[in-house]
């Protein structure tokens, strides 16, 4: 077992469970009743009975020892694939209160650590589907990659593989988007880390502090910087890009940035409700891949890596369109700096950036230091073409994240067939009311709107 | 926090969570829709939010320290009253599919340790409630005892407490049947019972041995004596019993004893189709209060204790009347040897019964000793009369204890209101198809009746 993969088995607890999930939404198949639908797809996955390697590893521990992995032959399928159903009047908010009772509940270390469990009951008919991996197998975008390996395009398609068929889950996972992944990615061990701060110094870190580069000391304190514990909550909701692309067009901001500030507004309108909006604006991070401008992929064997950025939210700012202009700026600003650094800069950068986080197994070390950053928000778009699984298709995707220790409060977005999925994933405790979230980001997509049909008449 | 109850957070690890449970059924009341009740009690429940100080401890745990208790002021009822739902076609097969993966789950230790899962969704109507305890808040007897508080014996009564309620959850529980109980009731503490094998010997216990008392050291080693994980299979069903008040009646044997013979049966046909059967009998674990014969209630301060008693289950015995005889002669010579054992005595020879089970959180201690038995069967007596929540008639109970390490099965069984009801619960891997073995209580219920009536007629 790699040292990057050793880590998360190692300082796992009860209280700190180290695992990811997808939630996606399938229309069942015309002429299937969506009950039936449910019922029959956990029959076809569990007939996938053979299984490739990495669904079929087991961390396995002597007393106090480091752990090796070893490899079930036989995988009770009766044990990975469940089959679940929200209560009540079957809604999303039903769905999203299992969900986040799901996501809350540690992965059993005596199994392969994966779980998939397809959800009936739902009202609009849709079936759910929520996958959960333990970060010592595959971080969440890499994992996210592999369940979309098993879909088609083709609507008419039966006989699709599971995601743990040997032909969908090859050997090898590129490193994907995920900040976890920069860890998995072997990219960087603990050593590597403890030795970037002396390097950055060397490297001229000062001199980018003063080019205005939104950096980690600079974050306010607020409530989504709190301990956290293993309950979750995960509000969900999507949104039609075409509102946004519209916006996009009229303002002439990239998408991204209409994105962001979408969140800004948001965040802004939440933290004012309970009181807790700091003077100085909160940051985002942003996870990005670390060879900007370079194809997204690349050969077995490259490593391609992630990296990470930090822009600023303008969350002190009350006019839309000023936050909007204010968040453009700074995301330009630090994406002008991140291109001209050094790719091995940009990595120490990222480093500092990420480290609390991916240092929160080796607790206590980095304990003083103030947020590095504020939530998290990563926006992943996907594929324009509808996927289907078996004649049934794919709605919606939904990433839900680990949240790391003092990090309680993360927004992941991915874009798909002309929705926005957005899911926003929060510690029961320290973020309350979460679900007011959700209803925050829709009218601060509103508010934009107006404000630019005001503008530009 | 009391030394028992530490052991219970300090030794508790994802693989082996430390919680007993109730599975519950209530018929909902005339004029309810089965759907709208497990609603309305899911929101009677939230509404009682005054907390008895046993469900608002919380272990406090410094870093590889010593744990204390604190007590959460503030209770999220959202978080521990939880609405679920049966999926499929809500059979009880696909409810205790349900309850088995919620057994397996390890409550959460920043949260009060306690769950109630209200779940809708049987086809029967019925409305089922599956209550969650860690070890260090109580045994499983004495939370069941908890749970009944709460209930009535009046249908019409309204405004029923929840059992949290400061009226229902009085501060000192009494010690209970559970043989956890006896740690938790501070009876022995781990040097005690390292002490107890010379005090033992010098007791004169090889003299016991010679007068045919079944002692832990004749048990076969089975299947069901392997290593246990998290993982669980639960398997309910409920007899009338009349059926074994008749066959007592018919064969002159008590009716634990029939009961005893009903499960022997049950076990001999499951480990036969598994070719799994020893040759020597299977022995039980019967957990057993220690004052036999005197009052079973004890003013506060009273020191009442649990012991164990192991029997024969004569499985190498086919015919099913010379079964009965010959357990009932093993539960008679056993009763004697205990009533005419003293206090101490009987305390030692529980001890040293039950110290492989009780010293599972210092594991690898008494590795080498061959199984201690081979099952514990728990047979509690309840009330006779029916009892009600709000209305809400109470159709059945099934409590579902932890499993130690190295004890794979388990079986519970209650008496009330003319039933019968039996909960079996196993490790998943270890005892494979364990549904079938309520398939073989039946039959051997049959074989029974069949057997007393030819020999009787």
């Amino acid at each position: 077992m790699r040292p990057t993969e050793a880590m998360f088995v190692l300082f796992e607890s009860p209280s700190h469970p180290m695992h990811v999930a997808t939630l996606t939404l399938f229309d069942p198949p015309p002429g299937t009743a969506p009950g039936a639908h449910a019922a029959e797809m956990v029959a076809r996955l569990r007939a996938h009975t053979e299984v490739a390697e990495l669904f079929r590893k087991l961390p396995s521990r002597p007393l106090h020892g480091y752990p090796w992995w070893r490899f079930e032959k036989h995988i009770d399928l009766g044990y990975h694939v469940r089959h679940t159903a929200v209560p009540g009047d079957g809604t999303m908010a039903e769905l999203l209160s299992l969900v986040s009772q799901m996501h809350s509940m540690p992965l059993d270390p005596q199994h392969p650590m994966w779980e998939m469990h397809v959800i009936e009951g739902l009202t609009d008919g849709r079936t759910a589907v929520y996958t959960k991996f333990h970060l010592s197998l595959t971080d969440g975008a890499s994992g996210m990659r592999l369940l979309h390996r098993a879909l088609t395009v083709d609507p008419d398609l039966q006989d699709c593989p599971a995601p743990w068929s040997p032909s969908v889950a090859a050997p090898t996972l590129q490193p994907s988007l995920d900040p976890r992944g920069v860890l998995r990615s072997g990219l960087v061990t603990t050593r590597e880390l403890t030795a970037a701060v002396p390097t950055l110094i060397r490297a001229g870190y000062h001199g980018l502090t003063e080019e205005h580069l939104t950096l980690p000391l600079q974050s306010p304190p607020t409530i989504f910087n709190a301990p956290t514990g293993r309950a979750r909550k995960v509000a969900a909701r999507s949104w039609h890009l075409k509102r946004l692309r519209r916006l996009a067009a009229c303002t002439g901001a990239p998408l991204d940035v209409v994105v962001l500030t979408m969140c800004a507004g948001a965040l802004r309108a939440y933290l004012l409700e309970q009181y807790a909006l700091p003077d100085a604006p909160l940051t985002a991070m942003l996870p990005v891949p670390l060879d900007l401008g370079e194809s997204p992929t690349i050969g077995p064997g490259g490593n391609r890596g992630i990296g990470a950025m930090v822009v600023s939210l303008a969350t002190d700012e009350n006019d839309p369109l000023t936050r909007l202009a204010r968040i453009a700026d700074s995301v330009a600003h630090t994406s002008g700096i991140v291109a001209a650094l050094s790719r091995t800069q940009f990595q120490l950068v990222s480093v500092l950036t990420l480290s609390p986080i991916m240092l929160d197994p080796v607790r206590r070390v980095l304990d003083d230091i103030p947020p590095p950053f504020n939530v998290m928000i990563s926006y992943t778009p996907g594929p324009a073409r509808p996927r289907y699984w078996n004649g049934a298709h794919l709605d919606a995707v939904y990433p839900i994240p680990t949240l790391a220790r003092g990090q309680a409060l993360s927004i992941t977005l991915t874009s798909r067939s002309g929705q926005l999925h957005v899911a926003v994933v929060g510690d029961r405790t320290a973020v309350p009311h979460l679900h007011r979230i959700i209803g925050h980001l829709d009218s601060a997509l509103t508010d934009l709107d107006t404000a630019a049909r005001t503008a530009s008449p």
